[in-house]
């Protein structure tokens, strides 16, 4: 019989984006907030194979001026056996996955998942797992693909190709981001899933997929590793090293140029919670179709979502708005438009350096 | 020749509106706001009249909560002479003007004004205040009636009357709020002017007055300031004598009931800055029609009345709204209804009173 192996849960904390601007800042970036839940992203991320005897404790890749906040919040939700690799630079995606790869054992099943996405159907996703399983153990690098149910034009899309096993599918390409026709097309053929940036494959995998289509990424990471401090259950690559590396995504650097690249398709309530369009049709909303929290007081307000993590909003007669309040910044616009929150933080970047 | 007598302004700010919260809060009621200027309305009130030999030092009739800040107020304006005379209840302004009146010599010119107006053409005042003067003299009441340029139901109409003199005419009634139909009917019959609430007599006529058509109010008044203790250029009325006092307005209590009440029709810029769409009407306005005043970040924003005194308030294609942030609260509302400010200010009292 043979041996089953542990899936290590690798959680990608790097991240410091602010298209949830002014609740995230580059200190409390969008995955140390609770959002969706009383619990964090993170929180919420680790805590799904958490308790799971098919998964090891994760390793979270992160910044390092998060690990102690990281460390507390995983600690809160029983989370105690977390390796934390402090990226010493941001270097994207694909260098920091190499540095967990190369930290692990050549056989080790790695789990990439970004730390801020919200996964609702959790048993859906644990299912998508183990049909991939079989074809990640012969060195396959499975992608789960979200089922497109939109023609959005914010996600990249994967198109599937032969089935190489019950629901997993060779890859046949990786698509950028497309336009809102592509998109419609993409949605309408049923062969596109967007790529939600979660992987499955063994670290020797991977190595040799990187090894081979950015040698670069993979000899900085190697190295980086290599000569590693180790502190506790923190890992400091060394940053010298690290530094070499160019900064690149997994799509790029790696999955969209390697052989052998499966793609499970899944229904599982994913959302990238990438903006605060995205949080208000999450919900839940009451019946005027608001979703508020925090100290917020709403009179006749519709289509609203109104958040306060400090001062008391008061809204009245107000539709389709965004509010969001901190105790140094609020946001006001219209709902459906706010992808614009980047226009405030590159203003705001601009006058004021310091700010985010 | 006779002599001529100096005019006391009697600044009365004893109010605690909240139609301009969460600006404005008991303890920061509206006229020690800078709302239009640099300056904050009592300031731009104290100003109208200082340094000019016409007018004596002014007497403030006040919470007893605001004496400092207003001594500090004043004094920053140079105006370091002003009597306050502190409230020891809120009794509206019939009793609050009795005091002033009480504390006067008889043959005193009182000036009454609101503490939390905007009067833009201050010569047009000035010229109106020595129209009003003869008859005053005489012993009239007199009253300065703003020209009705809308059919405004918030504010109390006055009926000129026959002629006294030049550009003063006997009231010949006061006339309560009215609806929309009647405000449309006053403006278009030229014969009605706004109550402003601004009004010119001397002490002895206005103490006949109030002891003829409001006993009670005098009475209360008259004993409060015969046992005043007096504290270098503060005044204590004294309580327990206050405190009796019926509660009531000067329109009502006085001027309606009164003989030979004058008014003087004027048109000098006057604005009670009641609601936040005032201020908005008010300006300066750019280009698009927005009024933002503090740390405001406006993108794309159009009509819109965006003010902060703490946080960052950043607003992206938002259009014909107010939005007012304090360290504490943040109030949204579309601009055209902030007269509603109102209801969040009720609902705020009913679940947290101390918060107000």
């Amino acid at each position: 019989m043979v041996e089953r192996r542990v899936v290590t849960p690798v959680i990608l904390s790097g991240g410091s984006g602010t298209r949830l601007w002014p609740l995230s800042r580059s200190a409390r970036p969008k995955q140390l907030l609770a959002l969706t839940a009383p619990e964090t992203m993170l929180q919420l991320t680790a805590s799904r194979t958490a308790g799971d005897v098919r998964f090891g404790p994760p390793v979270v890749v992160a910044n390092a001026a998060h690990a102690d906040e990281i460390e507390a919040q995983l600690a809160a939700v029983g989370v105690r056996e977390a390796t934390i690799i402090l990226e010493p630079a941001a270097r994207n995606t694909a260098p920091a996955i190499a540095l967990a790869a190369y930290a692990a054992a050549a056989d080790d099943l790695l789990l990439v998942m970004p730390s801020d996405h919200v996964i609702a159907d959790v048993p859906a996703f644990l299912a998508a797992i183990e049909r991939a399983r079989p074809a990640v153990e012969q060195g396959w690098l499975a992608t789960f693909g979200i089922r497109a149910i939109a023609a959005e034009t914010g996600y990249g899309y994967i198109r599937r190709g032969d089935a190489i096993g019950e629901g997993i599918y060779a890859v046949e390409r990786f698509v950028e981001k497309p336009d809102i026709e592509t998109a419609r097309a993409y949605v309408a053929d049923g062969r596109h899933d967007w790529n939600g940036g979660i992987f499955l494959f063994t670290a020797a995998a991977f190595i040799a997929a990187v090894e081979a289509n950015a040698p670069a990424i993979a000899r900085a990471a190697r190295a980086a590793v290599s000569d590693a401090r180790r502190d506790g259950r923190r890992l400091h690559p060394e940053a010298h090293a690290f530094g070499a590396s160019p900064s690149d995504s997994i799509d790029y650097a790696v999955m969209e140029k390697a052989d052998r690249v499966a793609v499970i398709p899944v229904e599982m309530g994913w959302s990238d919670v990438g903006s605060w369009d995205a949080l208000h049709a999450l919900g839940p909303r009451d019946d005027a179709g608001n979703a508020h929290q925090g100290e917020v007081m709403a009179i006749d307000t519709k289509g609203c979502l109104i958040r306060s993590d400090g001062p008391l909003v008061a809204a009245i007669g107000v539709t389709d708005l965004i509010v969001i309040a901190t105790a140094d910044a609020v946001l006001v616009m219209p709902r459906g438009d706010s992808q614009d929150v980047k226009r405030a933080v590159d203003e705001l970047r601009r006058l004021r350096p310091l700010t985010l």
